[in-house]
């Protein structure tokens, strides 16, 4: 018997035209190794936002029920060509409950599960998934298991991408985010130095609650200073930025080479040879990157993606990862939500232009049979 | 007997009035595996200039014979805070005549052979220089072996690191200056792929006479279409710019993907997996460096500097490096000039003006005894 239900696709057209609209669709039998989920909860996370918004104009958008059509002003929408004319789904992770699975044991031995997943389309009534890439959720309800691949896979992907780069401490600039707030919480119990950059003081406030021990505000007078003093006590040349667009890179690497230069005992035209290490691994703003001749050449920015970092790990390491998101789903890895919307409600004017803006401790979830 | 000469040294204080001035000086006697070495001729290198000129206001400058003195503006002053007050030498390499050397045996057997040395202030009548860092000359006039260090070993340690990553193709975004040439010649006899970016048809043409396979000229109109066009042909995604700011590794970045993209099967929002690699080893321009975000997060950007990369390469690799450049001083290794001047003549406006601009082509080589 086929199973149809609610899905949303996006679709960008060479004139710069958005659609992203609900359709009803019939999903197919899942086979080999497939599940078929009937999905209760998927969070918005930044990484979904480039393909559901992008650089979209929300103020002129036109809105109806399950549906909104916006322009894409250029340069964005000539540098999305790829996508031009492609209908796509959208969501990469959610939780819900295997119905139907395919003939592998792997697979079969879910049904009936709760599980979360990432199948790339979790903004839907139903999703099909790879059986390996599910992870039983117990007697968790689907938001404890919502956002248990993203963020928590890459907040531990930092943890060992430092590790296997011999470095002990981070510096993250975004630190009061649920990834931050993740990392925050995975750094105090390995036992890496952590420094937290917020914008807020409520954040500093959350943060210092939690235990960090090296939180620095952006908004305050000496922000450079205390920064290159958290640098220096936890030793954080390495870090991680989410940001991407504007200046945020460039401010870790001066405040990094303003502390090893203080250590240099002669002057050398060349800066420091203290290696810097920064990666970008989210775009919350699309402005360029910024990096002034201010730091010397011992220096590299690199981006960091989690599907490569995953790929490039190995078996062992994310078996691991993963057994210890399944184990602390409450704890270290929890996430909030500001709201809930249905589908159809995630089309609106107002949700869109709210999550849109990807604000700290504003994300929102999507429950698609509410 | 005391050894004196007329040596350059060069302070910038605090208020950013640079100093620029030619001083008799004492040389000690060299003691252990040092040489005083008669110094006969040192090129002016891009790498001397941040030292000796830096943002400095050439025009509003005063000159008198064997001196100038100009004001460096901010924020470059501010950003050059730690040489403040320091009465710096400059000049990283030349050749010259061991006239004497300390105990070792090293030392020892240079005395009175024409050698290539690195002392760090070649711009003087003398030079105190390590006997392990010097390259005798044999029979080679000393401008055959002024620039027989910083150019050479870093278009070798540009081969070098490409080997180390596994990359058999360069692109090079100033081909035809002197080091672009060496490059050129070290890829042919090496085997390596190399593109070759330049900004006029004469260079195009000089390089092509020179067998360079893929010349791309960033003046003419189809150039990003032509230099990926050239990535794809050769596998090019890696290498390397003096250039620094402006765009110059984005433009490189951005074709890398373009031909990236056209190999993928599926649309990704996070663009290629294809790993892009550039490393910038110089500050032609002090502008910011610009990163859109236009080529996913499968890209490393790092300064490269000789000096780490000889310390972490190793004797063996540093030593095979030496013998290579020795071997082939006036074919592989060539260097050529645009004029010899003198010590005080180094410091005219004319000269100065011209040689910061570090044009293509127009390498200054300083005689101190001319």
């Amino acid at each position: 018997m086929a199973t149809t239900g609610k899905q949303l696709f996006t679709t960008l057209d060479a004139d710069g035209t958005l659609t992203v609209a609900i359709e009803d669709v019939t999903f197919p039998e899942p086979v080999g190794n497939q599940v078929l989920v009937k999905m209760e909860a998927a969070p918005i996370n930044p990484s979904d936002l480039a393909i559901l918004v992008g650089a979209a104009d929300l103020e002129t958008a036109s809105y109806t029920p399950g549906k909104f059509v916006a322009t894409v002003p250029e340069p964005y929408n000539a540098g999305a060509k790829a996508r031009h004319g492609l209908k796509l789904p959208a969501g990469n992770e959610g939780a819900g409950t295997v119905v139907a699975a395919g003939e592998s044991d792997t697979a079969q031995a879910l049904v009936g599960q709760r599980v979360s997943c990432v199948p790339g389309h979790a903004y839907s009534q139903y999703c099909i998934g790879d059986a390996a890439m599910c992870l039983p959720l117990g007697d968790h309800p689907a938001e404890d298991g919502a956002s248990a691949f993203v963020n928590p896979m890459t907040a531990l992907g930092f943890a060992e991408t430092a590790r296997m780069d011999g470095a002990d401490a981070i510096l993250h600039t975004v630190g009061a985010s649920n990834l931050g707030q993740m990392l925050t919480r995975i750094c105090k119990e390995d036992g890496i130095g952590l420094v937290n950059i917020v914008r807020k003081d409520d954040q500093a406030e959350l943060l210092a609650g939690m235990g960090s021990t090296h939180v620095v505000n952006s908004a305050s007078d000496d922000f450079q200073h205390a920064l290159a003093a958290a640098i220096e006590e936890t030793g954080a040349f390495y870090g991680f930025d989410p940001i991407g667009g504007g200046r945020s890179v460039d401010t870790a690497f001066k405040a990094m080479e303003q502390v090893a230069a203080r250590r240099m005992t002669a002057y050398s035209r060349y800066g420091s040879n203290q290696p810097k290490r920064m990666f970008i691994y989210g775009r919350l703003s699309t402005d360029p990157t910024i990096l002034t001749p201010s730091y010397g050449f011992g220096w590299t920015l690199s981006g960091w993606l989690l599907f490569p970092f995953l790929q490039s790990a190995g078996e062992d390491v994310v078996g691991r990862m993963r057994n210890r998101v399944r184990e602390n789903l409450t704890t270290t890895f929890a996430s909030s939500y500001k709201r809930r919307v249905d589908l159809d409600q995630m089309l609106t004017k107002d949700a869109l232009t709210e999550y849109s803006k990807m604000k700290t401790g504003e994300k929102y979830l999507v429950t698609p049979w509410s």
